[in-house]
């Protein structure tokens, strides 16, 4: 038979149960109007993910399941909800699950068994599993509930028990590429189980998390049945067609009618290209940060370089034009190109645009200190940072450092100068991908019959911090292309020094960049949060300690 | 009989596999010079401890491993060591485990079985646990061994195999009272498996956690025999009373005559007092991060305040007034008294002093952006931090940040102002426990005929930020002896809103410090690391999402 179930592909807020509540019930009521007789909601929707040690609080843990029961009320007797929450065992401990309800009372509970304790997750430390299956028959069909990690491991136990459908709630952070692993996994698993499979995850940022959607319904062969848009809030509704009364069901319920039942189509979302799913990873992590946390307005600096013209052009997207404010922060070493390709920007975009000389600042430094050298470089970056932050303070924008992934590796930023800042949009951007990015996104301006955004001179002209007279990255870093090539092994995929040799770099390149990036671990630790887009970003997904003698070359 | 055994209570690097080795070398020669016929080090004594993600990596297991065959390849016939390293298991898994070394092989190994993954510990991430028990008879002693958590845990089936001594390699961080804790619990379990047991500790600061030794050796009734004193490097030799052929082991051991058997007195050194072990753990947090590090000096800005003249006297513990460079940094709003406290402070010590007036910059900054309110008082502290960062490039000393544990709770300090710095020594140090350590610090000097390092006047004055006219803190924060109350109970305990209230606090003030709190997590997320010496400190012992809608009230 056919079951109609709505996978709630929506956005919440950490802590915010009282906004996610509202949020439950809206896509409740939506999709009853869409007939749906099943509402599957991601993981631990009602309090946020991830919640970190606020799973430990135990007023956290009672404020969450006083607002299930709130939510519970709600519902009424033609709709089954499945909703995760944070639940606390009868030992006491913290659990992941999922209320089932229907009829304004939770009917089951399911607990997550397999608890990710790698990468960004700690829920080994936040949570105790859970041990039992649940099966709950809806009408005639018996579904079974798994949760994220759950699947990422056999269901062969589940598969003993024949369910009519699994329905999996996720909080599945955006990889690049995952979009593939995830859908390859939920045929997989649909096979293995031999029943359809409704995969439902978040969408939105959180810290250093974004979260793209990409819910998909699978039949008991494998085949794609529907998919929503990557980074859309939708509740997607799909008539899943369930084999009836398979199993041995732990609970039955019986719907009463639901209110409508025209013909659903199923539609499959074309993937975004790699280019545009990370850009609006961007996008999404940076827009949520902003409006999540209270402002409405980022500022920062435009030395007419390709980084902050590429962070300019995601915090466009992000929050409009009307509410990015750029700064040219001059000094001496400046060259004319710097300020004419930072207000060709601005001109492009008509963002908000003003220049600041640094040169009487830095010279009141000088005259006190009488640096030299590094030094002066870093107080010229400084005085920057000092800036920025006084107009944020001033006028209430959120600072945005415009660091890229290349240079937080091997240290090439200066600690309270550039590295200023609230968020950093592309810290898990290399330099290089930087580069296609502008592209990328001039030529969609183009195609849209609208001004590119970015100046074509600061994509094609050499790198420079423009700290002394003729600087370029290059006196200080290896060419970006060969550098992040080693920093691509090296840092996202643990290529010790004897591997990357057998890669075929050059020893001394090896052991150069290697030093840096072990180096300047102290930097990267009060570096500003900004989104994974990586297999492995600076922040909790690589744990490294400061102090360390380990040198392999 | 007895068996002479020394606890190596030493001091390693993390990453430095050959300095390890060569502290584990020796460690084994000055054992054999006292007739140890075993030596026992710390938990990973070779990798040093915590490595965090570097246990993931394939080319430092393969370092630790090698590097631990050339150990053992220089441990003679007549002594046996236990070694901590990381292992790898057949499944290609990281290990914690020690190794069991004699006449110049590894002869036995076991693997750490309960893996901490709570407070700063994430050991179910970096490793994976082992399985079996593991029993050595060392000439007729049957010798078991447990790792750290795994006697937190019963030792039931331990006590099932009649070991005839337990040895313990532990990497223990230094909390307040965590020695009467440990000693316990030795003797708990010594009582339960009915041997003796030897607790051995590591010593030494590394990044956010320092090790206080406290190693320990219990009688099977769990009477103390033996106690190193805490913080000191050094191997302490004991001859233990041990039941012979108590059980079936899985190895034989027969020794080699040891060099010597001169008797041995066992010492139970005093603990140290509350103030005196804090005070340590302070100092050997900060020297073991700057030696670690490659730093010799410590620059740091001296307000004429209780905070800064406090980190002072810390960083001259830890090395050395000559190497301690104050800085005085006057504005228009600092009171006269300000610079005097400062220079009495270095007059007292002897440290290193100048005087740079910010005026000059603040006015420079001012004259191009026109700050008032809060944005004023932050560019005053970020002008102090820039310069202090200028001194520190110019002259290569690393910058310690002074806030302290109150402050950074509820968000009274400036990104990148007063919060610039490699180290912050008494980030885990409430406002109240600063005063009290100062006056313990003073009493300690006058008690040795030495003139007290802390300014009377810095003690007793009111705090103020000094970045406004006749600015004290208490405008804009509870009195701190109540505000400590709260935070300790919030912070410290996980206390909720309701608790609180509870407690007997009022509700408003409540409110109000809870909401500092919570909403301060992006300020702390930048802050430097320091020395963690509570049940809870800021920083990976407490991990709570930026973005966060959870409000209490």
């Amino acid at each position: 038979m056919k079951l109609r179930v709505a996978l709630a592909q929506i956005n919440p807020t950490v802590g915010d149960l009282r906004g996610n509540a509202r949020l439950i019930s809206g896509s409740v009521e939506g999709a009853k109007k869409s007939g749906a007789q099943v509402i599957v909601f991601p993981e631990m929707i009602l309090t946020g993910y991830p919640v970190e040690d606020l799973a430990l609080r135990a007023s956290f843990q009672s404020a969450s399941q006083a607002m299930i029961t709130s939510v519970a009320s709600e519902i009424t007797e033609d709709i089954v909800a499945f909703v995760g929450y944070l639940e606390t065992s009868p030992e006491g401990a913290p659990q992941n699950a999922v209320a089932v309800i229907h009829g304004g009372e939770v009917k089951a509970r399911y607990v997550k068994r397999h608890l990710p304790n790698y990468g960004v997750f700690d829920e080994f430390r936040n949570f105790t599993a859970g041990r039992s299956s649940l099966i709950v028959r809806i009408n005639e069909v018996d579904v079974a509930v798994a949760i994220c990690e759950d699947i990422w491991h056999s269901l062969s136990d589940l598969a003993l028990r024949r369910p009519g459908l699994v329905v999996v709630p996720n909080g599945s952070p955006y990889e690049r590429n995952k979009d593939d692993v995830r859908l390859a996994l939920v045929q997989q698993r649909a096979k293995e189980v031999n029943a359809p499979l409704a995969y439902v995850n978040m969408t939105g940022g959180q810290d250093d998390l974004v979260f793209d959607g990409d819910s998909i319904v699978v039949d008991k062969s494998g085949t794609l049945v529907a998919r929503a848009k990557q980074f859309d809030d939708v509740v997607m509704v799909v008539d899943i067609d369930c084999a009836v009364a398979t199993s041995e069901p732990d609970l039955v319920i019986l719907l009463a009618p639901s209110q409508s039942s025209h013909a659903i189509e199923a539609r499959i979302r074309e993937r975004l290209s790699d280019e545009a799913e990370i850009w609006q990873a961007l996008v999404v992590g940076l827009r949520d940060y902003i409006a999540k946390n209270g402002f409405t307005s980022v500022v920062l600096g435009l030395s007419g370089g390709i980084d902050s013209a590429v962070v300019a052009a995601i915090a466009i997207d992000a929050v409009g034009a009307q509410n990015v404010y750029g700064v040219a922060l001059p000094s001496k070493y400046s060259s004319t190109h710097s300020l004419e390709d930072a207000q060709a920007l601005a001109d492009a975009t008509g963002i908000n645009f003003r220049t600041v000389s640094i040169e009487a600042m830095v010279d009141a430094f000088m005259a006190q200190l009488k640096l030299a050298g590094l030094a002066e470089e870093n107080l010229q970056a400084r005085v920057r940072g000092t800036t920025l932050m006084g107009i944020s303070n001033a006028e209430g924008h959120i600072v945005l450092a415009t660091g890229n992934k290349s240079e937080l590796a091997v240290g090439y930023s200066t600690l309270y100068g550039d590295a200023v800042g609230g968020f950093a949009p592309i810290k898990d951007i290399y330099k290089t991908d930087v580069w296609a990015l502008a592209r990328w996104r001039n030529m969609q301006a183009i195609a849209s019959g609208l001004m590119s955004p970015i100046p074509e001179r600061s994509i094609v002209k050499e790198p420079s911090a423009e700290l002394r007279p003729g600087q370029k990255d290059s006196d200080s870093l290896p060419d970006y292309l060969l550098l992040d090539q080693v920093l691509r092994l090296y840092v996202d995929q643990d290529h010790g020094y004897e591997i990357l040799i057998k890669d075929g770099f050059d020893p001394e390149l090896v052991a150069r960049v290697i030093t840096l990036v072990d180096r300047a671990e102290y930097k990267r630790r009060q570096y500003p949060p900004g989104t994974k887009v990586s297999m492995r970003a600076f922040g909790k997904d690589r744990r490294l300690p400061m102090t360390s003698g380990w040198r392999q070359s």
